[in-house]
C-alpha cells in the first residue's frame, strides 16, 4: 500500500515496509493489539485480542467497553501489533537491541452491527489464535451477541517495521564479551483441562503443541 | 497508589489493582512498552524497550526519534506493558479469553540529561531483560551518550489489570468440547553467537536458559 505522511517511517527506514503481504503476515502471527484513542490530547493504550478479517482488523468486547465505544464512535484510532523475536546482545551497551516484527494501523473504526458480518468477525476472533476452534465450541446465543460489540478498522493506512539478525558491526571486536542473538518466542506449556473435561486435546491446539 | 479518574478501571474492576508492588512486578516481568502520544487527536502507538528505575519508567533511543522528542517535550503520554500468560478455551465462543497481566502508566515524561542519571537509566535498560549484562559489555562513549536520548515517565498515575485461571463458569457443561487453559510464556531457544565469539554463554542469560 502507499505510505502516507502519517505512516512513513523516518527512523531506520530500511526496517520499514508498506507491503500488504508483509503486514498481513505479521498481523496473522501476533496475539495482542495495543489499541489507542485520545481524549483531550491524552492517549490511552489498551491491550486487546484481535483478528484479521481480509483487509480489516476486528476487535470485540463488552458493550460497556470505553475503547470499543470510542472506536464505534469514529474517533482517530491506532492499533499496534508487536511480536518479539529475540534479544540482541552486543559488546557495547549502545548496540544492544531487540529483534521484532511490528505493524501500526491508523484510521477510524466502525461498528459491525449486521448479524452475518458480526458472526464472521467473532468467528475470526476465536480462530485467530486457535485455527479450527470455532467448530469445537458453541456459537453465540442471541443474548451473547447483543452483549458484544464488534468494531473494524480498515488495514489501509499501515506500516510494518522489523529487525532481525545479530548486533550491528562495531569496533569492539577485541573486547572479551559474548555477543549474538537469543531467539525468543511465545511457547505453550502443558494444557490444564477444566475438572469436568473428558477426552483428548482439541485439534485447534496443534499450532501450540509443536 | 490512589486511582485517578483517568486510571480507574470500570470494566471488570475485580481484575484491577493500584498496588505499587503489583504494578512494579508486572513492569519488571515485561519486555516491551507500547508507548503513545497524540498529534491533533491522532494517537500513535510505538513499541519501545523500557526499564523500571525505582518509581520511573525509562525509555531511550536515537536523538532523532519522534516518540522521544515528543516525550521530552512534555506531551501527554501513555505507556502500556502487557504480558500474555495463556489462552483460555471455553465451550462457547463467548467465554474464550486470554490470561494476561498489564499495566497502564499515564503522565508527562521529562528528558534525562544529567550525565550520572542518564548512565543509570541506560544501565537499567541493558539490565532489564539481562540482569548483570551491564558488567559484561562496554558502557557508552561520549559520542554514543550524545547520540542517545533518554526520557523518564513517573509511575505515579498507573493501574494494573490481570486475568488468570480457567474459563468462567457457564451452562455448557453438557457440550462435548475440551475447555481449559494453555499457559503461554516467552521462551528462549538456543543462542546464536556472532562468528568471532569465543567462550561460554554469559551469566546474564541465566534467566532465559532455564
Amino acid at each position: 500500500m502507499q505510505p502516507t505522511a502519517r505512516t512513513t517511517i523516518h527512523r531506520k527506514p530500511q526496517r520499514g515496509s508498506y507491503d500488504r503481504e508483509v503486514i498481513h503476515r505479521i498481523l496473522d502471527d501476533g496475539l495482542v493489539a495495543h489499541c489507542a484513542f485520545a481524549i483531550e490530547g491524552q492517549p490511552y493504550v489498551i491491550p486487546m485480542v484481535y483478528a484479521r478479517l481480509d483487509d480489516q482488523l476486528v476487535l470485540h468486547g463488552a458493550i460497556a467497553s470505553r475503547m470499543l465505544a470510542q472506536g464505534a464512535g469514529g474517533v482517530a484510532f491506532c492499533a499496534t501489533i508487536t511480536i518479539v523475536d529475540g534479544l540482541v546482545l552486543a559488546r557495547s551497551w549502545f548496540h544492544h537491541s531487540m529483534n521484532y516484527r511490528s505493524v501500526v494501523v491508523l484510521g477510524t473504526a466502525r461498528e459491525i452491527s449486521e448479524r452475518g458480518e458480526k458472526l464472521r468477525a467473532l468467528e475470526a476472533l476465536v480462530e485467530h489464535a486457535l485455527p479450527g476452534r470455532a467448530h469445537e465450541s458453541r456459537a453465540p446465543s442471541e443474548k451473547e451477541l447483543a452483549a458484544t460489540r464488534v468494531i473494524a478498522l480498515s488495514i489501509d493506512e499501515a506500516s510494518a517495521k522489523c529487525r532481525e539478525g545479530g548486533p550491528l558491526p562495531d569496533d569492539d571486536g577485541e573486547l572479551p564479551w559474548w555477543s549474538g542473538v537469543v531467539p525468543l518466542a511465545l511457547r505453550a506449556s502443558a494444557p490444564v483441562a477444566d475438572a469436568d473435561v473428558r477426552g483428548p486435546l482439541p485439534a485447534s491446539l496443534a499450532r501450540w503443541m509443536r
